[in-house]
């Protein structure tokens, strides 16, 4: 934990709360864990506990923590979206599987001479270009830029992929389905033109999931990058069955003992907070 | 593309290779792709032609882009590493694997009381806390802070760990493998503890890797959060084959209505309570 400048024009209790406000944001403090007490973090800080505690009503009055009987200040539970990076499904279908109001807007769409190894892999010299936001709930959450293979593709129109999912898109006009592909994802900080489009600020921290996507037939069917606000997105991913022991399948699990059950429990609250939460979003 | 602040004092081709490395860094300019001519980059900025090539020759000399005979300059390829979220295999194994020298420094190894939701999904109300930083051919890659069950894990030491992974310590002194598990994925900013240890700066954006990995008869094994320099690393992730529909895509779901979502949280409530009452008798 940094030392405050004192001799800065910004009021400790200001520094308080952003030192804490970039923690609970880069989850060294995940939602759900318990802040230090008054006095642990009075004792940190080397501030009085007025300032600790105007610093806590910040974050308290922003939503990011909570007051909790018998647990202290809690770090509140994240509202994020969850992408499950694995499925060949596209956010438009997963959101609106949520029941999330999603819109997608269509900056352009243009033919253009492949520019890159992504956009050659689709297969010609040049590419149909798209280029779209999509808000959900009407906050900006990603940029989408996409290349699709010509001539194939030729035809489509921006007014189709407008409020649409492309992949239902391209089932319909093509018969070709996202069966397969391969996906990347990096952490990057956002250029001046991501900023505006995304309603964040230079050099914040976006999330960018890359990939190419083949149709049922093993043929390139798509190319794309997109970029989404940190703040308001996590990525899920389910590992994969890993190899099994040599000598044959696993035992039966021993009976639950307390740790188990503990560990159930857990998740059982888990649960219930998720459909609580889906629950207020419905309403 | 913004324009440049004339009236900054900044020289003008220093501006101009701001922006594109801003760019190059993004992926809004992928690696491989090329750069618009010498011609367009002068028209787009408007700038003299000396400061775009000024511009240019300052990218060359960071190994940002390369020229290329017969394409103009093109981004050069990236040097990342890759880690493949959906194996149970660590940090350590895929890079060792490759043949790079990795190093883990135990910045500490303490027995704490359960701070998190996701430390008591391990089962118990304390947990051994391991905080290690990894690094590969001397440079800091990932901040790791993981959670061990309690009492099964007491007695690891700081010594056996170092230089180690993980998860072969495990196997070697429990006979635990990592076998299944939930990973999540988020783009986040540096705070200035975070940033010190990994020789970044403040803000720059990371790439969080939480995860929970259970053992093969499905106990909870370990509670992690690992802090990658986003510069430096790629997710490489493998999509699920889909599920076939017979007729097309399948049409979204209707969105869930908030009455049955309030049921089933309520329902879930009852089920943590059930588990935490089995597990205090079981104690």
């Amino acid at each position: 934990m940094p030392a405050l400048d004192r001799a800065a024009g910004r009021p400790l209790h200001v520094q308080v709360a952003d030192a804490l406000r970039a923690q609970i944001r880069d989850h060294r403090l995940p939602p759900g864990s318990a802040l230090d007490s008054e006095v642990a973090l009075q004792e940190r800080f080397g501030v009085a506990r007025s300032v600790v505690r105007q610093a806590l009503s910040t974050l308290v009055a922003e939503g990011l923590v909570e007051r909790s009987r018998g647990r202290g200040s809690v770090v509140a539970p994240a509202r994020q979206h969850h992408r499950l990076v694995q499925r060949a499904s596209g956010l438009y279908t997963q959101m609106a599987a949520e029941g999330l109001e999603v819109t997608t807007a269509v900056l352009s769409l243009t033919e253009e001479p492949a520019s890159s190894a992504q956009d050659r892999w689709l297969g010609g010299d040049r590419v149909l270009r798209l280029e779209r936001l999509r808000r959900v709930d009407g906050r900006p959450l990603a940029r989408i830029r996409t290349a699709l293979p010509l001539p194939r593709c030729a035809g489509l129109t921006a007014e189709e992929l407008t409020d649409a999912s492309l992949h239902e898109v391209l089932t319909r006009r093509l018969g070709a389905r996202p069966t397969g592909g391969r996906r990347q994802v990096r952490a990057v900080a956002a250029d001046t033109d991501l900023a505006r489009e995304l309603e964040t600020r230079t050099g914040a921290p976006l999330l960018l999931l890359e990939g190419q996507t083949q149709d049922q037939d093993g043929r390139p069917l798509e190319v794309f990058a997109t970029w989404h606000r940190a703040e308001d997105i996590a990525f899920d991913v389910d590992l994969e069955a890993g190899p099994m022991s040599p000598s044959g399948p696993a035992l039966p699990p021993p009976p639950p003992d307390r740790d188990g059950l503990r560990a159930a429990a857990e998740q059982a609250q888990q649960l219930a907070d998720r459909l609580r939460e889906l629950a207020d979003r419905a309403g």
